[in-house]
């Protein structure tokens, strides 16, 4: 099982990989058969491929992620609030939660992304 | 299945019953059948009895809840991140995302806390 640190770095790698429109490298941190469900509660993608496609889409839309407060780790998972900042006709930010369960290799097994259109908002105005 | 405003308020009411000290305002969100893993990866507390003497212990030790930052919603779960503030032989504050499934009634079914000791530190030199 990954440590907490190692848990955080992958984390961190996520982050770096949207500031650099990289979906090779977001998609790198999951394991071949991974899963996707983002939001909770609609279609998962499943699979690096289907990932990979999944990032490439959300980064021509440039969104970036800021952290909201540290990374939470317990157990295989990781927990983590962020904001996302992206150009959907017009700039908006979301406010999310995504969980990371990790396998033993310290791959991404399994994401989820809790948020829905309440948490999101324009800040064409800000 | 609950709407966003009915899961955030759901939320708010755990925190108040926390500020309250009052286990049976936060064990009355919960089905009857519900279960809480906290920390996630434990082993789980399973029914509204258990999950009574499991928030009694942690309000024994003064715990109060500070939100940081919106409550996020997806499908029928809600994911929030806050800080406990407790005493466990002197003032400690612990960094926690803790997610709520709901049923279609708007009861807590299965709550996940994330977090570790390397999310907890002293806070007496503050």
């Amino acid at each position: 099982m990954p440590s907490h640190d190692e848990m955080v770095r992958t984390v961190e790698r996520y982050v770096e990989a949207f500031d650099k429109n990289d979906a090779a490298m977001a998609a790198d941190l999951y394991a071949t058969d991974a899963t996707v469900e983002d939001p909770i509660g609609t279609p998962i993608h499943r699979g690096r491929d289907a990932i990979h496609a999944f990032y490439a889409a959300s980064m021509q839309a440039n969104a970036k992620l800021r952290l909201d407060g540290p990374v939470r780790t317990g157990g295989d998972y990781a927990a983590f609030a962020f904001t996302v900042l992206v150009d959907f006709g017009g700039p908006k930010e979301i406010e999310v939660i995504d969980t990371f369960k990790f396998d033993a290799e310290g791959k991404v097994m399994e994401m989820r992304a809790y948020w829905n259109p309440a948490n999101m908002r324009d800040t064409a105005a800000a």
